[in-house]
């Protein structure tokens, strides 16, 4: 088992949902279920580049579609698990062992496939040759007439009306909210690629705060970031990717302005690890801070403590907002009205997930959530300010996965 | 004008697939359309995060949905354009000039934007209010009962329900075919943007000729590349981002494998300046290639040859292919079924775009097309080699974007 998904839970939420099977193929969802990349074709973002089937029923293995380009390495993955591979445009083959001349080679090895004469390949992929697969997959699972969630906040409607055309017995319903739940409680090893993110994370802006110097411009200071977290992944063997959202000066400058005393930098950064997405964020000033300066990090301050205080099993996310908003309040933002003060994190196409600490929102959170909790304060002509870190939930409250102080740190 | 689109083309394509205007809201045909970055909430990829209108009659402006976070600056990119905004998550203030304490001088920024006391933020954004600013748009242009092709190869099942609930005067049809053809003939403009691209790619390249040692790691490859791209890049008003298809290895070694002498290394380099990517491929050897190595490489220039004398204007796709396909047929490789030799480039989620130089493709090569060709032969236990260039096309013929020489390099 190389996915990332609890096969109880995943049963427990079908059942709940009266759904029999979550059929998916977003690229972020393929990779959650199987561990795997879903392959080139994965990267137009289109329906049938690959599909993932969990069955409700547990004994069931997964089924997968994708791309013959990548089957057999995702069958060597995932030896439980059906898979059936539908071609795309990319060509290969395997040079055969005899030693004929370099084209009669090669079209050994293009013969040894055992594919007819006629074979061809699509310009790209073609999602009927994919939905033809899945359905055999989904009538040897038995869910040919079967009620089945997809993920209908990815597939576009051009594409789902070629499944509605290819599966008429099935009765496809929306299993977005499903996955969504799914996802939102982590198994260890989900827990080890979010902290990871953040280890990372964490000694890039360490670099960054040592070696940041006034005169440096934007692209500078996040090259710095990068050439930390590129010397702390050294060796480590997951993909490591970074997007960097970093704010410089009282009122942001352009990308080649140059850094000056006395200017804001905040980095709010994201740092993925083996797809899973890690996201905090820190504030720095070249040189001391103004007296505003300093007092709007401390508002940022207090209110990420009043709100963390929140952060515990069995409170609803819209109540920690509300206690993050009523300390800013308290504080004197009586008016500042922030749509989320944090969300959860994983493999999906953004670094924020669902679920969101937003107004209103009567998601309980639950032990094994990984939730970013922030305090974003973007006051143009002062500073723009992001406090945020990174928490698993325990049973007895948040646990940190940050170890940078939270403080306004002055550099340069 | 600061976006791409050529409105005398829009129209004619619109009129001859019977639509009013072209309503598009995935994040890269919003920056085709307006020039403009969506803002963040186009991170999540859903619909509603921003719209465009492009109405068919010529004398109407563009009208734009974007968030409030990112609308001043886009209606100040586009004078001409109707800016309507929705809020996002993301709450900023203005600071007061005043003399008072901090947080009434954040109060007095947050009152002066005159919303209402009861103002909230959604979690994220919400499509509903995005829609409810596009309807207006769209009875300002008169086109509330109008046919409207949409992008329905983007836009997921969940949120085009939301679309026909609240457009229901409106006819919504699969426009993605006309935005295809448009985006297909490139400005001026566009075209500078792709050749840099390559400029910046080949300068990549050559820094990792000089530099590439066997020893490395493909991630050292990659870095070299990166470096050489962005000493090139500096100064650029442009943002610039890579990916980089690398195979190392006769047969493909792991990230962490070292280049040993006689290995192979294919780059197929993509590099995107101001939202445009380019895409090209060269090949190298650490030392010496084998004699099949060098027969291999010198198969794909002979095919190359052979397609390229073929990529002229009013020749179908569909011939360069066949032409590409014999060519290879001749050279011994008569079962080697490649999807495409090569695509359109330019603004889309994946670096490959519409046309495709595929079996049967009747679309017509035509002068204004930026198409990059490409002979990938993929021999595992061999060598991985694409030889790929990109092409202006002119009315006499294509016209190289590339300097590197298409032989196999030694390195190391």
């Amino acid at each position: 088992m190389t996915g990332f998904v609890d096969r109880l839970r995943a049963t427990q939420l079908m059942e709940r949902a009266g759904i029999e099977a979550l059929v998916l193929c977003a690229p972020e969802a393929f990779h959650y279920a199987t561990g795997a990349w879903i392959g080139p074709a994965g990267l137009f973002r289109r329906a049938g580049a690959g599909f993932v089937v969990i069955p409700v029923r547990q004994e069931l293995p997964i089924g997968v579609v994708v791309a013959d380009f990548n089957a057999a390495q995702l069958q060597a993955a995932l030896p439980d698990a059906v898979v059936r591979s539908h071609p795309i445009w990319i060509e290969s083959t395997t040079l055969d062992a005899s030693t004929s001349a370099l084209a009669q080679r090669i079209e050994a090895g293009l013969a040894s496939s055992g594919r007819p004469p006629d074979f061809s390949r699509p310009a790209t992929f073609e999602l009927a040759n994919s939905v033809r697969e899945l359905k055999q997959i989904l009538a040897g699972f038995g869910l040919d007439h079967a009620t089945i969630g997809v993920d209908l906040d990815f597939i576009a409607v051009t594409d789902f009306s070629v499944l509605q055309a290819m599966l008429p017995g099935c009765s496809m319903v929306d299993g977005s909210a499903v996955l969504d739940r799914l996802r939102a409680i982590k198994s260890q090893r989900e827990i080890e690629l979010l902290q990871q993110g953040i280890i990372l994370s964490e000694a890039g802006l360490d670099r960054l705060q040592v070696d940041a110097m006034a005169g440096m411009r934007q692209a500078d200071l996040i090259s710095l970031y990068r050439e930390g977290v590129a010397t702390a992944a050294a060796g480590l063997s997951h993909p490591v990717a970074t997007a960097e959202y970093v704010t410089l000066g009282a009122r942001a400058k352009g990308a080649d302005a140059k850094a000056m005393p006395g200017d804001p930098l905040k980095c709010d950064m994201v740092c993925t690890v083996g797809g899973y997405a890690s996201d905090m964020s820190r504030n720095f000033i070249f040189g001391p801070p103004s007296a505003e300066q300093a007092e709007l990090h401390a508002i940022a301050e207090r209110a990420f403590a009043d709100g963390l205080a929140a952060l515990v099993p069995g409170n609803a996310l819209g109540h920690v907002h509300r206690i993050a908003s009523d300390s800013l309040a308290r504080q004197g933002l009586r008016s500042y009205r922030r749509g989320h003060f944090g969300h959860g994190v994983g493999q999906s196409v953004f670094s924020e997930q669902w679920p969101f600490i937003a107004a209103g929102s009567d998601v309980v959170i639950e032990t094994g959530m990984v939730l970013a909790f922030e305090i974003p304060l973007y006051i143009d002509g002062l500073a723009s300010f992001n406090l945020e870190d990174q928490f698993l939930i325990m049973p007895d409250g948040p646990v940190a996965m940050n170890r940078l102080p939270r403080r306004l740190e002055t550099i340069g």
